[in-house]
């Protein structure tokens, strides 16, 4: 038997309550849509929502591959909010999380450096991070990527047209060549990240624009995927093409077992060196010291 | 008439006051002999300190191809240090800075964050960073990686063998197969980094480890390049091989031109789309807005 | 219930047969230690092997996490050597392989190009592959990394050390900070190959070289692992924490699932076109047509 | 004084002499239109074509900046073709040669193997490469990935939007955030290359699709340059914009200085070890041997 995925689902759920028109789009939460996003049992809906186009001259998963995968393992999904203790994601939370999703936006400089010190200690471990839309300019995106994190972007609900650059990669599975978005957010190029591991989506708009809206790097050993879709004023996490990318990111993101990195930096003993060593020279730090930091 | 390579030498300068073993090694401080170190003609002396090693069977650079490189540009060199006003790190010396050389220790926490955060968007912009030795732990570096910068160490004085990955590299001209340090601090794997864009060089240590010593990266428009050696209290710096690299790397950091990556975040008008466009459903920002950060 | 994980280990055996040291050695030869190697259930044996040294501070892999995760898939493996018809490597067994094994040192040079082409088509596809050792030169590999690929190397039977650079990451799991070879070939740096995705592992030699001893590459959407050691006139593939790599690897490079990425160029008819579209201007292919290859 | 740059445009000048309406577009073949355009002298016209759009906001190149960098270095530039001896890529014009643009579309599979590795030595030694449009499928651009290359395509004569990544980039230096192209081939993801070091341009097409048009990487000690505008039929290599990419791409692609990557796989006598050593168990190869290959 299979260990269930823990996935914690963080939003700052601030637009929900203040503007009414995300208020009637998600009455519970841009987490609790998607909380409920990953809980669709893939066996039964997993071929339904496999994108907008029918040609799959690209791909070979078939109905039979796709219910095997998702019948291995199955997700254990909590949600976690701004405005909760520790904004919901204590250091048991944390430690239980194998994959944090994150969507914030209004509300970014209030997310504590503490917490913010702490989810990143948790990604280097081996955590997955699922960085959403606005959450490019989140603390802790930034922190990861260590870069400005800036683009172009337009509110003009135009259409977005989502392509797929790797028909095998896991995150793209039971996407066909490429899924549509009817109202969203432009997000332009540039887009100041560091050159991504892998770019498993890039973005057509309307409006004449191009985006790397799915890119995947590593940071420790923990995986971090962003997925540029999901403006607030449009119903995006409904689409069953965006729901589709989420669950495969959970399981794309999910570290390979319950190892950890523990970021230490100890001070090695020289009776401990791996070859005879004989101290030699002066030295700043005493035997068993802790260097500085 | 080429523009010259504008370098600023930063320095914590504190074991150099304190530690009177340092003191005697760097009695103008790490800062500046790592200044007088790129002081030197590279026309006169550039031949004499290329390794230690006679056997040259996977480097064809010539005396004269080494003179024309190192004709073409010349570096104005000024220092700064902790205890300035700004750290030495005023706006207009960051904007008249090509190439930022960081050496941190003993007071990685006293670096103000405001400081730190001026640093970081000049490197977005372009300008280039080398960080040394113990700046794995300075906060400019590990909010550049974001990752934990972690490694192990021991102060032994022991050998060092620091190999070149890429003949061919620019940060390596000069350097044969290898160069030796008599007495190093081990610095050893795992170096909690993300994988770097090259690996220059990888240090093998008498005691028995290994440490990837020279590695690059970029971020934004900056080229960054770490290089493991230099242990205050022991004369690392004056090692010609060493002062060699710190050359090279100099030339290999700069931006390629005075173009810059201005870091904005625009919103587009929705009148200013490259394809005619209207606006389509309800939206968060007015039109002209700036974005939440 | 998982679908098992099928391995197919290629090895030339041409040393084997005719070097009576490999042959008393690898009676079986280096296939055959390979593949029982494999075999080992890893719910009992993998917490013997679990590398050379007491020191567990930077892991956390309990037995019990290593027991869960080998039972969750089984190993089904096969063998192929240079000698059979196709060398073993017919449609329906690359067809039926997700991970490839490939050990080749004398006789690189008579693998058949047609062979080769249908290996490196299936990789694209998503099969992993491990290189060993010598294969570096092989022309699967060299193909794969489009560089020279070539390094320094010494025959003097000497120490290995193999430094783990990411403890968390899976290739490395049960592993502590490092394990040695007591005999070895020396391979050393500059190691030829395009800057590796992530570096699990590095070698100090000693008689005073290094290398990039495991690294990982992606082409397509397949996954490649090189290991370095497995010279064979030294027992290296019955070292324990060398079989314990190998196990790893083989469940790192599997396919995320049966997805596959097939390399067709299709031309896109106009018709087709996810906008409306009309023709404008002249063409040089037929609305249908295959473009030139 | 500066050494000039040595460029060769290679093109296979097949269709110019079959197509009668290539033939108008490109009377002395593309290779010459490309050759008379890096001639330009950039110091006047480099203003002009700085791309198709007043918006200046992410730029800061003013006119003399480009003066300045053009002046430094001046382009020595030949051609060669197909049916030439030894399609004109000679031993000697390969060493003369700092930057090789490559444009082939019908005739890959006439290009000789033995030239083909010869010009992959070359660029592992440092020689920088600019593949262009079809030339994704050329033999040299297939070895040098690793990967099948693949894409999708078609030929309607849409509008191409070519949007820059990272504004401070080389390669885009006088173009502002885009530039178009009136008629063009769609070149439409999925690209079947391998993660690219950096994305410097991604294309918009009219048709709805998305392309990564501009991509690096490094082979060895060589700098490659993918670009993918430059269809046939179309007089698209007369646009200053294109035109100004493929300036920038030479002295992006150009060696950093006369140093080469000798790809030589020596034997290192254990008499030339680093540390002390003697031989110990048994050997394949003798003293002095060369490996297999």
């Amino acid at each position: 038997m299979v260990q269930p995925l823990r996935v914690t689902v963080w939003n700052e759920n601030v637009h929900e309550r203040k503007n009414p028109i995300v208020a009637k789009i998600y009455p519970t939460g841009i987490h609790g849509c998607i909380a409920e996003a990953l809980k669709i049992d893939n066996t039964v809906a997993g071929v339904a929502d496999a994108g907008s186009e029918p040609d799959r001259r690209s791909r070979s998963a078939t109905p039979k591959m796709i219910r095997e995968q998702a019948a291995a393992t199955t997700l254990e999904i909590r949600t976690a909010t701004l405005d909760q203790v520790e904004h919901g994601l204590g250091e048991k939370v944390l430690d239980e999380t194998d994959v944090l999703i994150w969507w914030g936006h209004a509300a970014h400089g209030k997310v504590r450096d503490a917490i913010v010190d702490r989810v990143l200690k948790r990604i280097w471990e081996g955590m997955g991070l699922i960085a959403l839309h606005s959450s490019h300019y989140s603390k802790i995106f930034k922190r990861l990527m260590g870069t400005g994190c800036s683009l172009t972007w337009r509110e003009a609900g135009e259409k977005e047209r989502v392509w797929v650059c790797n028909p095998g990669h896991p995150i793209a599975r039971g996407i066909n060549r490429y899924f549509e978005i009817e109202n969203t957010e432009m997000y332009g190029e540039p887009f100041a990240i560091p050159a991504p591991d892998e770019i498993v989506f890039i973005s057509w708009y309307e409006g004449g624009d191009v985006f790397r809206s799915g890119c995947t790097w590593k940071r420790g050993n923990g995986k971090i995927f962003y997925f540029a879709p999901g403006h607030e004023v449009y119903p995006i996490y409904f689409n069953p093409s965006v729901q589709r990318v989420l669950r495969n990111a959970v399981h794309w993101a999910a570290p390979a077992d319950s190892a950890k990195w523990i970021d230490s930096c100890p001070q090695i003993p020289i009776s401990e060196a791996c070859e005879p060593l004989q101290q030699k020279g002066p030295r700043i730090h005493k035997e068993g010291e802790e260097g500085f930091r």
